[in-house]
C-alpha cells in the first residue's frame, strides 16, 4: 500500500487491530453457538466476551508469540488467553485457522465494498450536479479526437454518471460474492464443529453461509470481486482521460482546480498540469493489476493450498485502499472542476461550421439529391473549409448544386445547435429520472 | 481463433454471414421504425425486408467493395442495394456505422452468453450426477497437498458444482451487461434519428436501450463481460487441476476416459496422460488473456476512438469460442471420468490412520487433558507413524498418557469414517436442494 | 489470428505446410546423424531426403490419420511413410514427439524474430528519414499535455528512433532466447538418442543446443520472447498515441496519409480520422495480451505437462503476426505522415510566449534576483498572459522588477528559439551517429 | 510492500532517506559539473558537498514543506537550503524535477538489480551443490504427472540451475536497460543545462547517458525491467511447484526443512506442509503483476505525463523487494531441502518396471520386430502390469513374441538404470562446466 494514496479510514480496515477484533468476534460468536449447543460451558462463552469485547489486542506481543509458533491464529489465541484468562481454552474447538482467516477476509472485503459504494455515491453526486449545471452547455463531440457533431457537456457527464451507476451495481454484486462465512473445519466436513455454529457466526456478522467450503472459501468469489474493482478503475480512467484531454493547452475546455500556493512545475511557473487525473490514470493501472493474480489464485490444489495468501496480503488492501482514494479524488475533482463554456463554444466553431456537415448532407438527400451527389457536394465544400478557403455555411450558399436545392434560410436552419439538443432531455430522463 | 478448439456452432456466431444477417436486421428494423414515424416510405421498408430477409450475403463482394470504400458498413450497404434494389437508399438514414456495429456485437455477445450458460448447465448436470454417485465415496481431503482429514469424492464435486452455479450467475449478469442497443447517431444525441427507432430495434432484437451512447456503447460493459468469462475459465482450471492431481501415477484416484485406439505417447505405450485437463488448463490461460485488453479498451478518447475494434475482433470470438469448447470438453470429461474408489480408500489409509489425528486430539481434550498435553501426545505418536514405526491406532493404545485417558474402544470409535460424513447430507442439501 | 491484420508472408510461417516442412527437416537431419553414428543405414537416410525433400505434405491426409491416432507427430510420420516409402521406419528412433515439436517452434519463433527485426529496421529507416527532415522544425514540447518549452519535431522522432533501436536489440535477445534445439528423448536423458544427433540437427537448423531439456525446452525462454514482443508493442503504442494527439482537430500538427477515394466516415465527410494509429493502439493491446499466459506457461509440472501447447497455438502465431503487421503499418505510416510545420509554429506561439518563462526566470536569477522573486515576477506575468491580458514579452518589458534587471534587448534574446536548439546536433549524434 | 515479505536491506533501497541521499548526490554532482563549467561558483559546489555529504535528511520536515509546495523536489531543495545554507541556491539550475527523480529511480533500480543478481547467485550456488550431491540419485521422470522414464534428481536440479543462469543474464540485461542518467531539462533539449553536466553525473553514479530524454527517461526501459523480474518470478514458481509436488503425501520424495518447535497446523499435528514453496508460488504471482502496469506506463503523452509515477511508487519497491525475498527464501530452502532417495527409488519401481517400456520397444525393433508389433507387445504387457497382473520384466519373459526375439538376459539388460544415466555427465558439463 502506498501511504500517499491511502485514506486513514480505508487503511484502517486492514490494520492488525481491525483484524484481531474481527478474529475475536468470530471466535467469540462461535463460542456462543457452541455454548448454546452444550459443547462448551455457557459461562466460558460469557467470560470470553467479558474479557475480550473491548480489549485492545497487543500486536507486538502476538508477533512475538508468532516468532515461536510460526502460526498467526495460534499466536493470537495464546494472546487471547493472556488477556481473557483460562476460559479462552474453550475457543476455537473444532475450528481450523482458515475458518477464522477466511471469514475475517469476508468481513474486511464486505466493509471495503461498502466504503467503495459510498465513494461511488459521492462521485455520482458530484457528476450529477455538474451534469445538470451543464445540461445545455454546447461542446463539440469528438470521435477519433476529431470534431464530429455538437453535443453538450452535460451529456458527456451523463454518460460517465451512467457508467458509475453500473460500477455501483457491480460493486454491490462483488460484495454479495465475497460476503460468506465458513466455519467448517479442516476439510469442510463439519466433522468437529456443528453447522449451526457457522450459521450463528454468519448471522451475527451479516454474512451468508458458504455452501461448500473446503477449509477455504473458494477463490472464484475473490477473483470476481477484484474484477469488479478493476472495471471500476477503468471507468475512473475514462473520466480522467476525458479531463486530461479537455485541459490540453490547445483545447482548454476544463481544468482541474488549482490550489492557491500550489506550484505546478519547478521550472515553468505558468503551467497548470492535470496531475490529479494523471494520477488517477496511474492508480487505475495499479488497481487493475490485482485482477490477474486474483484469477491465478482460483485453482488451488485439492481442498486448499496457501499460495493465495501472500497474494491477498498484497492485493486486498492495495486494490481496495487505492480504489477508495481514487474514487474520492475523482469526486472531489468533479465537484471543483473548472469548466470553460466559452472555450467550448470557441472550439465548436473552430472548423467554420463543418460539424454541421452530416446534417447538411441529410438535408440535401431530403431534397431528392442522391446520397452520392450530396456526399460529393458536402465533401467538396468541407475540404475547402479544411484548407482555410472559407466558412462552411457561406461556401454552401455559393455552391451551385446546393443552392439549387435549398434556400439560404433553409441552409441556415441546418446550422442551428438546438437541433442537436432536442433529445438531451430524453437522455437525462433515462439517466437521472424524469425532471433532471 | 484456434480451429482445433472451436465448435462449429460456436464459431458460426462470428462468421461474416452471421454478422451480415444481424446488420441487415438492425437496418431493416430501423427502417420499419422510420417508416412508422413517416421518415421514409412504408413501401420502402417492406421492400427491404422482402428483398433481404432470406438473402445470402456475398462476403467476397462486400470485401471487394470495401477495398475501394475502406469502410465496412458502407460496403455492406452498397451490396444490400445490389440485392434489394433502389429502396435500399432509405436504409441507414441518420444512423452512424457504430449504431450497426455495436448493436450487432451486443447481439453476438448475448448469443454467446446464452451458449455459454447452456454449456455450464451441461457441465453442472454432469458434475451433479457424479457427485450424487459418489456422495459417500470416502477419499482423503488434502490441504497443501498433504493428507488432512477424510471427506467424500461427492463433496469435492459438490464444491465444483456450487462454483459453476456461481459461474452461471456471473454469465447471466455478463449477458445482461452487454445486451444493449444503441441507435443514436454520430455522437449519441439522436440529432438525426428519433429515439423511438432505437427503442423499436432494441425490442425486436431482445436488447435493452443503452441509456447513454456516444457513437459507441460504453466499453465498461464489455470489460465486465470478459471478466466474467475469465473467472469461469479459472473455475474450469480448478477442476482440471484437481483431475490432473488425481490422475498422477502415485495417486490414481481418477482418470480421464481413454479412447480405444488412442495412443497416449509415441514412445511410452503404457502411459495414460491427463491431456484433456492439461488442455483445459491451457485454454483457461487463453480465455483469461482477454481481460487485460478488455480493461484497456474502456478509456476511449472523448465520444469514441476505434482502438477497441481490433482488440474485439480478436478477443470476442476467441474468448467465447474457446470457453465454449472448454466447457463442453469439461462436461464430456466429467460425464465419463473414470473413478477409482478402491484407490481412494487405499490412499486414505496410507498414513496408517494419521488423518484421524485431530479427532484424537479433540477426544483427549474432552477427557480433560490440556490442549498442550493432547497436542504433544498426538504429535509424538504421529511422528512415529511418519517414521514407519507403527500404525497410529496401535501406537495410541500403547501410549501411557493416552491409554490412561481413554479405553481402546473409545479410541477405535475415533477412527470411524462415518463421523466425518455426518454432515454430507447437510452440504448436499445446500448445493443440490433437499433430497439429493 | 485476425486475417485483416496478417501479412501473408507472416501468416505463412505458421501454416501447416511450413510446420510439416520443418518437422521433416528435423527428422531427416536426425536420420543423417544416426546414419553417421551407424544407428540406422546410410541408404535409409538418403532415401528419406530423396523422397521428402521437395514433398508437398498432404495436411488433409495427416488430419485424417490424426483422427485415429489422436497424435499429431505419429500421424505425420505415418504420412511420411506413405510418401517416402518403407525407409521412413528408420525415422524418429529414440526421439519423442516434443523433440520435433519444440525444435520446430524454435525454428518458427526464430524466423518470426528475424522478420520482426526486419520490420523494425523498416520502421527505424522511416523514422530516421523524417527525423532528419524535421531536425530543426520547431514545435512545442508538452508535459502533462500542457505546453512546456520549444523542441523540434526531429527530436521527438529521434526519441522514438532510439526506442525502436532498443526494441530491435530486445528482439535480437528474444531470438537468441528461443533459438535452441532439443533432441533428448522422453525425459531429456538421451537414453535412446545420442547427444550428437541433437548437435547435428541444431547446427543444420542454425540453433544452439538446449543445455537441459526435459522432454520440452524450458518455457522461461518463451516467456522472455513474448515479453520482448509486448514491450515492442508498447513502443508502437507510444508512437501511435503521439500521432493521434498531433492529429486532434485543435492541434493538427500532423496527419495520417489519406488515400484518394477513402471515406473517413459514413456520415461526416470532412473527417480525417487517425484510424491507422488507433488501430495500432488496439493491436498493441492484443500483442501485449500474450505476456501473461506466456508467464503462466513457465511452471509446467515435473518434466513437462502439455498445458502450454494450446496457449502457444494461439499466442505464437497471433502475437508475431499481429506485431509484424503493426510494425509494417507503422513504417508505412511514418514514411507518408503528413507534417504541418506551420501549425506547429502557430501552436508554439499560442501562449503568447509563455513557453519561454523558465528561460526568463533563469535570466532573472542570473541578474542577482533571488529565485523566489524571479519566480514571483514570472508567475505574475504568466498569469496575465493566461488570462488574455497581453503577450508575455510585452508584459515583461513593462514589469518594474523585470525591467529594472534587464534591458528590452536582453529580454528579447531570451525569446530566441535557437537557444533551445543548440544541442539538437548533440542528441542527433547520440542517436544517429555523427553527421546526421 | 508487504513487510512480512521484505528483507530490511531490500526495503531500505526504497526508504525516504535513501531517496534523499541519491537526490542530494545527483544535485551535488551536477553542481560540481556546473562549477567546472563556470556556471556557478566552485566554492558553492564545495560548500554544498561539505554541508550535505553526511547529512541525515529530515523526512518529516520535507513532508511538512511539501504540504505547502505540493512538490516533492522543491520541498527537498528548500530543506537542503535549511541544512546546507545559502549556497544551496546554486543547486538545480537548469534542471527539472524529473532529472532528479528519474535518475534517482535509475540508481535505485540498478541497485535492486545488483541485489537480485546476488540473490540468484545464492540460489544457483545452493541448487548446484544439491545437483552435484544428487547427480546420480535415481528418480522417475514424469510427463503429464505420469511416470515416464528414469532420470536423476541431479538432472532435475541442473535444469533449474540452467534456468536461473538465464534469469541472471536477463537481470543483467534489465539492469543495463534502466541504468541511464538524464539531466536534460524540461523537454530534454538541454536548453538550460549543458550536456556535460549530464555526462558528469552519469559517470559519478555509474550510469550511462540517456541518449534522448524528454523530461523523462523513456518507460520502455522500465517495462523491460519488470518483464525480466516477472520471468524470474515464474522460474521460481516452477521450482516451487516441483517441490510442492515432491512433498505430496503420496510422493514424498523431498520435503521443505521443518523447524523444531514449528507447528504445521493448528489442528493436525502430523502435517508438514510445503508452505514455503506455496508462499513462493504466491509471491511469483505478485511479482508478475507488475508487468501489465509497467507496459501500460510506456505510452506517455508527448514529452511526458505523470501517470507512470503512482504506478512506479507501487511496483518498483514491491516487485524488487518481494522478488528479493522470494529468491532468498528459495536459496535457503534449496540449501536445506530434505531429500528422500529411498522414496525416489520406491516410486521409480512403483509401476513394476513399466518405466522401461520404451527401451523394451526399441530393443524389440532392433531385433527386427516391426514397430507396430513391438508396440502391441509392449502395450499388451504394460496393460497387464497396470491392472496389477504382474511385474513388467516377468510378463515380458513369459510373452511368446518377446521371448522368441530376446533372451532373458537381454531383457534384463534393458531394465538397467545405468543405461539412462550414461549422458548425465554430458549434461552436467553443459551446465556446470567440465568436471562437475
Amino acid at each position: 500500500m502506498i501511504p500517499r494514496y491511502a485514506r486513514p479510514e480505508a487503511a484502517d480496515l486492514w490494520s492488525p487491530q481491525t483484524r484481531y477484533r474481527i478474529w475475536f468476534e468470530i471466535e467469540a460468536h462461535a463460542a456462543d453457538a457452541m455454548a448454546e449447543l452444550g459443547v462448551i460451558p455457557k459461562a466460558a462463552a460469557e467470560a470470553i466476551w467479558a474479557g475480550g469485547k473491548d480489549a485492545i489486542w497487543d500486536a507486538d506481543r502476538i508477533d512475538e508469540i508468532e516468532r515461536t509458533t510460526r502460526h498467526d491464529v495460534l499466536a493470537f489465541l495464546t494472546h487471547v488467553a493472556e488477556v481473557v484468562g483460562p476460559e479462552a481454552r474453550f475457543l476455537h474447538q473444532g475450528l481450523t485457522s482458515s475458518d477464522v482467516l477466511d471469514t475475517c477476509l469476508a468481513v474486511q472485503l464486505s466493509r471495503a465494498a461498502d466504503m467503495l459504494i459510498e465513494d461511488v455515491d459521492l462521485l455520482m453526486a458530484a457528476i450529477k450536479r455538474r451534469a445538470i449545471e451543464h445540461k445545455y452547455t454546447p461542446t463539440v463531440g469528438r470521435s477519433h479526437g476529431i470534431h464530429a457533431e455538437p453535443t453538450t457537456f452535460g451529456l458527456k457527464l451523463a454518460g460517465h454518471y451512467a457508467e458509475f451507476q453500473r460500477a455501483k451495481e457491480r460493486l454491490a454484486m462483488a460484495r454479495f460474492e465475497v460476503a460468506t462465512c465458513a466455519i467448517s473445519g479442516s476439510v469442510g466436513t463439519f466433522a468437529n464443529v456443528d453447522p449451526r455454529v457457522e450459521a450463528h457466526v454468519a448471522e451475527k456478522l451479516g454474512l451468508a453461509v458458504e455452501p461448500v467450503s473446503s477449509q477455504v472459501i473458494p477463490r472464484d468469489r475473490h477473483a470476481a470481486f477484484f474484477a469488479a474493482l478493476a472495471v471500476t478503475a477503468s471507468s475512473i480512467e475514462r473520466l480522467a482521460i476525458e479531463i486530461r484531454h479537455l485541459q490540453r493547452t490547445e483545447v482548454l475546455e476544463a481544468e482541474e482546480p488549482f490550489e492557491v500556493g500550489q506550484k505546478g512545475s519547478s521550472s515553468m511557473p505558468h503551467k497548470r498540469n492535470p496531475i490529479l487525473t494523471e494520477n488517477l490514470t496511474g492508480l487505475a493501472r495499479l488497481v487493475r493489476s490485482a485482477v490477474v493474480p486474483a484469477l491465478e489464485n482460483v485453482a488451488l490444489w485439492h481442498e486448499r493450498d496457501i499460495s493465495h495468501s501472500s497474494v491477498e496480503r498484497g492485493i486486498a488492501p492495495d486494490a481496495t485502499v487505492h480504489l477508495d482514494f481514487a474514487l474520492r479524488r475523482a469526486a472531489s475533482l468533479m465537484e471543483r472542476l473548472v469548466v470553460y463554456p466559452d472555450n467550448m463554444l470557441k472550439n465548436l466553431d473552430r472548423l467554420g461550421g463543418l460539424v454541421h456537415s452530416q446534417r447538411v448532407m441529410l438535408g440535401l438527400t431530403q431534397k431528392n439529391i442522391s446520397r452520392e451527389d450530396a456526399y460529393a457536394a458536402v465533401q467538396g465544400n468541407a475540404m475547402k473549409v479544411w484548407r482555410g478557403e472559407g466558412r462552411f455555411l457561406e461556401l454552401l450558399k455559393a455552391d451551385p448544386v446546393v443552392s439549387k436545392a435549398m434556400t439560404d434560410a433553409e441552409l441556415e436552419a441546418l446550422f442551428d445547435l438546438g437541433y442537436h439538443f432536442k433529445h438531451v432531455d430524453t437522455i437525462f430522463a433515462r439517466v437521472f429520472g424524469e425532471g433532471a
